[in-house]
């Protein structure tokens, strides 16, 4: 079950075994992700040449595929690690950035569920709904949709799928296609910085390298996220520092701001 | 005609529509251009690949072109996005970087004008006079030329492309080959933090989405960047704080401190 | 000689020289590398294009390559730019991030090495240890030896390739086979924020743009990062506002603080 106590568990496990997170992701966040996760006390790698994808895979204990800036070699990479991560049981994150905006996302995103079998899906109300067959239209990468109306689709996701799927928003949904998690994280600037939808799917990817259970891991990141927007927005004067106050929360988290801040 | 109260009024607009603004940008300033829009209140997408070229360009209302990190796909996919945002009238700003530095450059430049017909160009002054045929020489991506010597340029090229021409310095000069609107704006720390020049073409792109008058929507770009460049100055130590500064500036800028800053 | 005084001579020298900076380098640190260079007085340029590698070079007073997130196109302008730099006698500096994480990688490092002759190499403890003979087992991009156990290593590399070689760590080691020289830099947030060992390469071709001596322009760069580092962790509450005061930091660097914090 979800607990404070069990998201400190998953933090300490997180700062001990300092997982390699293998991230293929888009050019928009890969500073800020491979920061927030160096921040957390993990130890991130982007890379996504078709050559190394196999290799690299080796020495991850995680995969995080996030389809942003998408394109063709893109792709190639992605389906070589995604394979060769199932093959190995490592536990795969797929970010569907702007599903449902494209054809070429939507099916890019059936390819990579039907082929590389994630673990977990995160992503927001519009990116989710646009994955299953009830789907509705995406505008652009930011959500339309509010959290909780996607929870049906999250349900539905999760059980074609197999994977956990986890919807951000002012309320994180985190759902095996039975269990519903709820996590509350109204922190209002945390939509006007970019990429910390992309942040949450590399947490969660750190998590899940820690710990089996993923509808665990993927509530104990969403949580982890929440307790930092909300220690980062006490201290923020707007999205620009807010980027540096989050990056400094994740650094300074400890037992007691989880005691504090999470609302489950 | 361009006032304090025209910018106030197309600064109100960007927040009340968002507006979807499409970028194909360079890697070095994607997550800054992202948020720069996003902390003004717009919704910024990046995307590049010709397979949903058409597909984005259906769901923006306006379309950023930035030569920054060139390389041939890209190009093909920038040729899709901007005859498909032309054929639709949706506003394209070009952002020219390095135009000068190297023939690859300079090239892709004229096939861009020619076949998309941007509504507006908005560059340094080195990068202007490098497109028109008196030009000079551009030393890689920073300007050595002031950009009170490339106004005739300018206005030469305005006339040549039927494009607004825009271009920044410590005088921004803004003309459609007749009319020259100038902003002051003197912020010795704007150049030394990378992407200034790609967020002001990105911000042009998004009051072009809510202003069809393209002289006005490239001068109130450029006001908008000034006024939040002093704001950014007041707080700065050096360009690491300026930039955090600028983003929590464009997000609480407000009618009050344009009527304080801005210098027609 | 390496002295506080030599070090505060090439910092004047970057100011008033303003070298151009030619780049190719990582989608992950691009934006942070820029600005570095901005921040301390340099003209930085992004590009990658084998279409304009040559052009680029032409106009460019050092060449870094750095192999982050490294795929085929990539290496065919790395080799053409580093070629055309080698015969123009322009200073290269490769970076050989995650060199022995995997074979593609290392292989590139080898052919770059072989085919461009760089002037510095520099990197952590594990990449340099993975370009000799006897390497040791990199994991990701993080390095995995303390730097001081590379140093032999480090000498065998500088012989067996010609180029000085500087390894990053808790203590810096440069060495060009024979001499070493040692900067210490005991900074605990730094390997907490990406891309800090890539701006120290980027630093590394900016100095040696004005100082023709290779083992000097290696360590003053190191030197520079190292008291750069010593002013930001004053100030820093974590590894984002880290990242901002260390860009103030090397804007605002001068003879006084090299004085005060350099340790050689």
């Amino acid at each position: 079950m979800i607990s404070k106590q069990s998201v400190s568990i998953d933090l300490q496990l997180l700062k001990e075994k300092s997982p390699l997170v293998h991230n293929i992701t888009n050019y928009v966040v890969m500073n800020n992700t491979a920061n927030a996760l160096l921040a957390i006390g993990v130890s991130p790698v982007m890379a996504h040449a078709v050559e190394e994808m196999a290799d690299m895979t080796r020495i991850a204990s995680a995969l995080v595929i996030n389809i942003g800036t998408l394109s063709k070699l893109w792709i190639d990479g992605m389906l070589i690690a995604g394979k060769s991560a199932s093959q190995r049981d490592i536990p795969i994150v797929l970010d569907p950035v702007g599903a449902g905006a494209t054809p070429f996302r939507t099916q890019t995103c059936h390819t990579l569920i039907n082929e590389c079998r994630p673990t977990i899906i995160r992503g927001n109300a519009s990116e989710i709904m646009a994955l299953v067959k009830s789907g509705s239209q995406t505008k652009g990468v930011d959500s339309t949709e509010a959290s909780k109306n996607a929870v049906e689709a999250a349900k539905a996701l999760a059980r074609e799928s197999n994977a956990v799927v986890s919807i951000s928003g002012e309320q994180d949904y985190i759902t095996d296609g039975q269990q519903v998690v709820v996590v509350k994280n109204h922190v209002p600037l945390m939509p006007r910085v970019t990429g910390l939808g992309c942040t949450a799917s590399a947490i969660t990817g750190a998590v899940a390298a820690v710990n089996t259970n993923a509808l665990e891991a993927a509530a104990h990141a969403m949580a982890i996220m929440a307790v930092a927007g909300e220690m980062a927005a006490e201290k923020a004067q707007g999205p620009g520092s807010f980027q540096m106050h989050f990056l400094d929360a994740l650094y300074t988290l400890s037992p007691k701001h989880i005691e504090k801040h999470l609302k489950l």
